[in-house]
């Protein structure tokens, strides 16, 4: 069958199930109940604290075929995986399936001797980076990866498609009784907003943390009622690794130029006025783009409703100068965020299920006025592609990319036309579509501004604002023209992983390079 | 059959169900899973607002039969069932279900009328006072009353025995997208704990607000993913009904002189050191014990952990004083702590599941070094009764009275021996068991304090301290030479009440008088 986006199919996959093809953005409505999570009991004498990870192991106890679940607030600097899968060999475990909320990240280059070793079998997860990405594409696990959005993690977890037996939650400050966040201690990593569905679903939830406070933690992410177990290990997380490449701040000036012509495509759109809201995604450019959004609404004198998503200086900045009276962050991009969310009561944790679920009464994302997100290709249909390369290795995920693309009013791209001089990036047809071209608003490049068809009121606005608006199809005639027309990755190996619509509908498939 | 305190119970009860018999205060553990909410779905573009409350029994719609859900976190301000029962009543809607996480108060007497025409026909919650009580215990109502705990409300939510088709949440402030809180507002009440739970799995969820404010609400008590529709009225809410009767502060001197008891009780015990927890009920004495508790943490430079449940300006100003480092908040008793939940970071809002549903991975009140409650009737067997008088008439409930009282390390129970000079309170039997003896460690009356037997180090230490222990029977002895021995209530009418412990046994029976 061929999906709404065009994509060919198969109606089940093995390792994977029967697949529901992506219909639309808003098309698909449930008619389910959630799954129901095991009712728990402690008796008030009990403790929780276990001596280390291997005493979790053995207590649960954790055996073969067991999904395991964590968090990547800490990106690069995530520090469980190591630990909790060094013991999975040593007691021989095999066949574990590995769910996390993003990554691997580069650090994790060690864990594609486990999946050699058949010790991790599956993955689950929002987006993959570095040499795990390359060696799944390459077809390193027996089963294909399954991509999910930021909110169809939630969505997945209470539907109980993903069933997590046990998550290890990274907590850098809990007390005795199993009270965790991730706003204080030595690893603080700010919100823990990515694992609280899997806190209340899992079958068993360790808190593992390189930080004891007396009992009752004052600052409570995740609550005593819903942990199992807690563990003091030497360093549950590193917070210098939490900036990543991209999460850095552009000094490109082509690219500063791009986001200053995004920060004009919201002015001129109309939807820069009292209570605008705003999120950026995590590329240089789309951070950029915060600044000039910031100068003008200074200048305006505008006070902005919210942002929200993965919260960074930029936006930090722009709430202590009151442009906008809310940030609700589900992930804290550097530790000047980090430091924000512990002191600004107006810097609000929240949940993936706020932030992005499609299935519940109404996600922050769908009050976004605009979002600026990147992407690795884009095709003329608009549909955007940030999970693969143009060779069609893995080298991202969606992350919160159609969550927001779907709900905000005006969703922007931002993109250079091509990448190295060598590839271009607006093309006739994406190798993987990631976001359905009927999320996105504008395409913003170097060389001109593309606008939906769909929206022909702001194409008309954003001309007369004097931007170069241009079509889709001469802005990839140039990109070809620069750099050529490039071969397309063959796709006929096997499917190794399977791209998620936030709802839970297939988008898109990618196959073995 | 027999529960563990002694009542005769049938296996089976018309209008409830399967008797499952109270075994003991740990002695239930659950092996089920919790029920399944629905999941729901909201298109970017919806408005969740409807005009007024018969909007949203049309668009729901409200049928026969179904089960409606109010919070009494206004107590006798209670001001949204007069409203929505109107509208029942117009609608000629009838065999309604009454869930209210407490109450009725005495403003709610026009509830008897809605009751004599069929229009409500059952009742759950954790207590009942003032007319709508005897009207209960006369029989107005076809079905019979479940009494819960505040811990057992949740309990029951989740386990799918208590299922809400509509909670209309009193909401003192809301944005136009359903984030919701009780911190701010005109009629702002504190704490929205109790309502938690049936806001996660409801049917259909309605906040009804006076004080709609610009979104998005940052201080968010329930999210707007949650909510289905909001709807403003005049008043939700009259906080001036909060201080009822059993929150205000004693001025009798021999109720002052019980407290100053509890306090060298606790000194006594050995639990007052640094890390301290404390809980007091809504009676006059132990409100006032909290008083003293105060002082003698101030003499001896402790710093106690939590303090916990129903919070009243005592505690708020000890927890302002340093003498506690955390307040739980379920339930805010006066004003003063409305103003400091909203303001102080260290005042946190609970859900009763977090308080005390025993049914979780550790409720706060498990982790209490005190409690001190009140009493109608205390026995020989330490078993006390909360729900009705000696003439057997509903007067109350547990509350939170035996989720407090099985999880703290340490019961106390203030009382007078007699009441109005004319009834006996210590007794051989009390007339409706609602906490059981075996949680009970202390009771302290004007003449002297008992000990539970099964608690020997306790009184050897309260001895040592000076304070005048005596044996139960002796209280029992004093108390019916003071005012003899009256004659007990016929036990031979219809059930008309159910007294549910915390974990959905059965501890006692509430018949017609």
């Amino acid at each position: 069958m061929k999906n709404a986006v065009g994509r060919d199919l198969p109606d089940f996959l093995e390792g994977y199930g029967e697949i529901k093809p992506f219909v639309g953005a808003f098309a698909t409505i449930p008619t389910i109940r959630k799954t129901s999570p095991k009712v728990k009991f402690t008796l008030p004498t009990a403790s929780k604290r276990l001596d280390n990870l291997e005493a979790v192991f053995k207590k649960i106890p954790i055996t073969d075929g067991m999904m395991l679940s964590f968090h990547h607030h800490h990106r690069d600097g995530e520090r469980l995986l190591g630990q909790v899968f060094a013991i999975a060999e040593k007691l021989g475990i095999k066949n574990l399936g590995l769910s996390v909320t993003g990554g691997p990240f580069p650090f994790h280059e060690f864990l594609i001797e486990y999946m050699q070793k058949g010790i991790i079998t599956r993955m689950v997860t929002s987006g993959i980076y570095g040499s795990v990405a390359k060696a799944v594409s390459q077809g390193v696990l027996p089963q294909p990866v399954v991509l999910h959005t930021h909110g169809g993690r939630p969505r997945k977890v209470q539907a109980g498609e993903l069933k997590v037996d046990v998550v290890f939650i990274a907590a850098p400050s809990a007390d005795d009784n199993g009270n965790i966040t991730g706003a204080i201690g030595p690893s603080a990593c700010g919100s823990l907003g990515y694992h609280f569905a899997d806190a209340e679903y899992a079958e068993t939830v360790v808190a593992v943390t390189d930080n004891i406070v007396p009992f009752p933690l004052t600052r409570i992410s995740i609550p005593q009622t819903q942990v199992d177990y807690v563990v003091k290990v030497d360093q549950c997380g590193d917070p210098n690794g939490i900036v990543s490449g991209t999460t850095k701040k552009t000094t490109d000036p082509a690219k500063l130029a791009m986001a200053e012509t995004c920060a004009n495509v919201i002015k001129g759109s109309g939807l820069l006025k009292d209570g605008f809201s705003f999120q950026t995604g995590a590329g240089g450019p789309s951070l950029a783009a915060a600044h000039f959004v910031s100068e003008m609404m200074q200048k305006d004198q505008i006070q902005g409703s919210f942002c929200a998503g993965g919260i960074h200086a930029y936006l930090v900045e722009m709430l202590e100068m009151g442009l906008f009276r809310t940030a609700f962050d589900v992930q804290s991009f550097d530790l000047q965020t980090v430091a924000s969310m512990a002191k600004n009561p107006n810097h609000i944790e929240i949940s993936a299920d706020y932030y992005a679920n499609p299935f519940n009464n109404g996600c922050i994302v769908h009050k976004l006025d605009t979002v600026i997100l990147g992407a690795t290709e884009v095709d003329t249909d608009f549909n955007v592609n940030v999970v693969s390369g143009s060779n069609g290795v893995i080298m991202g995920g969606s992350g919160g990319h159609s969550d927001t693309a779907a709900g905000a009013k005006m969703t922007i791209i931002v993109t250079n036309l091509t990448r190295g001089g060598k590839y271009p990036i607006v093309m006739d047809e994406v190798t993987t579509v990631t976001t359905p071209g009927e999320s996105i608003d504008v395409v913003v490049t170097e060389v001109g501004v593309a606008v939906n068809p769909k929206n022909d009121e702001l194409k008309r606005r954003l001309a007369d604002a004097g931007l170069p608006v241009k079509d889709i199809h001469e802005l990839k005639k140039i990109a070809e023209d620069t750099v050529g027309v490039p071969g397309k990755p063959k796709q006929d190996g096997r499917i190794v992983g399977v791209v998620e619509y936030r709802d839970g509908t297939v988008i898109d498939l990618v196959r073995q390079v």
